[in-house]
């Protein structure tokens, strides 16, 4: 059957790194692999410019009938005066809200061919292979009020929200679990239960959830600010971690620099299944930014970009072989020494994008 | 004139760190170079186990009455079950709330003799010298709503309430500036405006406040979760960070990595200044936890606790210079090779908390 992809390349680097994976889509639908059918829109800037907001009811229209969406990345100095509600992430804050993809995936692996790249010293970030869970459509992001009031002279008070119910945690606390039986069974989940009352049922939901469904697997509690140490100090202690939006936030940029490179880490946003069709809304994208300082040069790594294609085959149809395959092929890629700037290191030649994605490719095709 | 110190060695390590100090106070007494009154209170598990109040009104007053406040640290298991408005991290919140502690000042410097203790490479941390001012006394440590609402049906909802206002803004930005003048005229603004409403507030109010009474110093503005990763990318290309309480309580554990061991920072929290006396409330304690996992055995890294002296001379008491000869005296033990347990490294002799507060001391006295 046909799988429909809602591809929106948005700002800065994202058509580039889009590109290529349009590159890798081409030649699977060619393979006769699986039939996808590829449909695009516009977000962030690139709407605002197109329709003043910062994406449209129809591009939310088909994202919502697709069955998964690809994204690059959003925002860019050019858009930094445009109001609070069209700015440019407030598309992609949309899309992970309106889709309901309460569950963020933010892998941070270190390839063995990239280890000296990263600023930590090898043997602390050599084979690190950590699973970061981020609740991503509760807490202070959505939580109201949410506002600026003018209190009078020239005093104004800025309010957020931070909100979690019970529900909220459980549901992202099973993605959490489920994860770890697949991996090396151990979850630490992170709060500030010592300072936030969320924090405080974050907890008590987490370790209820624990004993009555996950008794079989690991659980530790680390509240965020000691975790945030730990992952510097220590990262290879962690297998599965949990954490609120905003903690998740900052936590994953963390993790990612752990790596050596952004430009390395693809990331997915889950829906709840649908238990007649056992599908799920997904988004999948890169965790870097659209990186406006060298857009349009040809010089972003697209491998982000690809390996959330590899995510998506993962978690949205089943083709985990196939994504096994992605992932092998760019690690081919990187133990021949190819590099895009970002990762050159010592490197003789850089690659630019779509030589990159072309490297990618024809490791998939020898294989 | 007699200055008073009101000291709360709390839990865990804390009474073994704080008693070198008092070693140190005690000499520069008898030298004559200035008439320290010490009292002692209790805070957090301590104080909870003698009166059930994680800090009594009687010590509540001392605090108040003092010229400053030396703390250790507080909190441990013991203490994990009590009730919340009792944990012993309230005894700590309480004092910066009730002292009007808003500016925590906490530098990261990384020793040249201990850069192989971190787990960054030499070259990313070697001469690092940098200093967070975080936001003290609001945002979502005290904002209200902050409660838990039972929903029925199994379901509860938790509430935290992140709030700021202009002046709160305004004047920890001051402080940071007022920083940056003494040290490399670089102040880096830290939030997330592009999900938070206070973010967008604080971004104005730091760049009106630059504009009109700062325009000689540098500011840049980054997002708090590129700062995090900038800072385990980066960090030698920051002076002076400032941020909110909860951005500054995250990041300030991370940039505390970087240096090696959390053994060594110190930290300072300060009120505003009395306009007739020139003086100000304010609360000088180690960055480190109270490490219950090694109290009590002698093995606790008293350096961070001495140079939290330090800062209270420089910051309290106009006694730059005797701060300046301490942390001279920290870095000539250092140089000689000396260690406790956890910046060992490869280091032949161990040093116990007493024989490191010796150590100081006798470089102190060489001096
Ligand atoms: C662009 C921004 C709104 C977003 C976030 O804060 O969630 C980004 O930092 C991320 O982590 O995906
Ligand atoms: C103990 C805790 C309440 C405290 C905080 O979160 O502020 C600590 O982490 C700190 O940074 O001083």
């Amino acid at each position: 059957s046909i799988i429909k992809l809602f591809v929106l390349p948005g700002d800065g680097i994202g058509p580039e790194v889009m590109a290529e994976v349009e590159k890798i889509v081409a030649w699977l639908n060619s393979e006769g692999v699986a039939r996808f059918e590829i449909e695009k829109g516009l977000v962030g800037g690139a709407a605002f410019d197109a329709h003043g907001a910062a994406i449209s009811e129809a591009d939310m229209a088909r994202a919502k009938a697709a069955d998964a969406v690809l994204l690059a990345a959003v925002g860019g100095p050019k858009w930094d005066g445009v109001p609070y509600d069209v700015r440019p992430e407030a598309g992609l804050l949309r899309l992970r809200k309106d889709l309901a993809l309460f569950a963020n995936l933010r892998p941070a692996i270190c390839y063995p061919a990239l280890a000296d790249a990263s600023s930590l010293k090898r043997e602390i970030v050599e084979g690190l292979d950590l699973m970061i869970v981020r609740e991503l459509t509760g807490g202070v992001y959505f939580g109201e009020p949410k506002q600026i009031i003018d209190l009078g002279n020239g005093q104004k008070r800025a309010i957020d929200t931070q909100v979690y119910d019970t529900y909220e945690i459980e549901r992202i606390g099973r993605v959490a679990f489920d994860l770890a039986r697949k991996r090396r069974n151990k979850v630490t989940s992170s709060e500030k239960r010592n300072v936030m009352k969320s924090g405080l049922l974050w907890h008590e939901v987490i370790s209820a959830l624990h004993v009555r469904e996950y008794p079989d697997v690991e659980l530790e509690h680390q509240l965020a600010d000691a975790l945030g140490m730990q992952l510097v100090r220590r990262p290879k202690q962690f297998d599965v971690i949990v954490t609120d939006n905003l903690f998740g936030d900052m936590l994953s940029d963390v993790a990612s620099m752990l790596t050596g490179s952004l430009g390395m880490l693809p990331s997915a946003s889950l829906g709840e299944k649908d238990p007649a069709s056992e599908s799920r809304k997904a988004l999948y994208e890169p965790v870097h930014g659209s990186a406006p300082d060298i857009a349009g040069k040809g010089m972003a790594n697209p491998i982000a970009m690809i390996g959330s294609l590899a995510m998506a085959l993962r978690y949205s149809f089943e083709m985990g072989e196939l994504a096994d395959r992605i992932e092998r092929a760019i690690s081919l890629v990187l133990e021949k020494g190819l590099r895009t700037a970002d990762i050159a290191g010592g490197a003789k030649q850089i690659l630019s994008t779509a030589q990159m994605g072309d490297a990618v490719l024809a490791e998939l095709k020898a294989a």
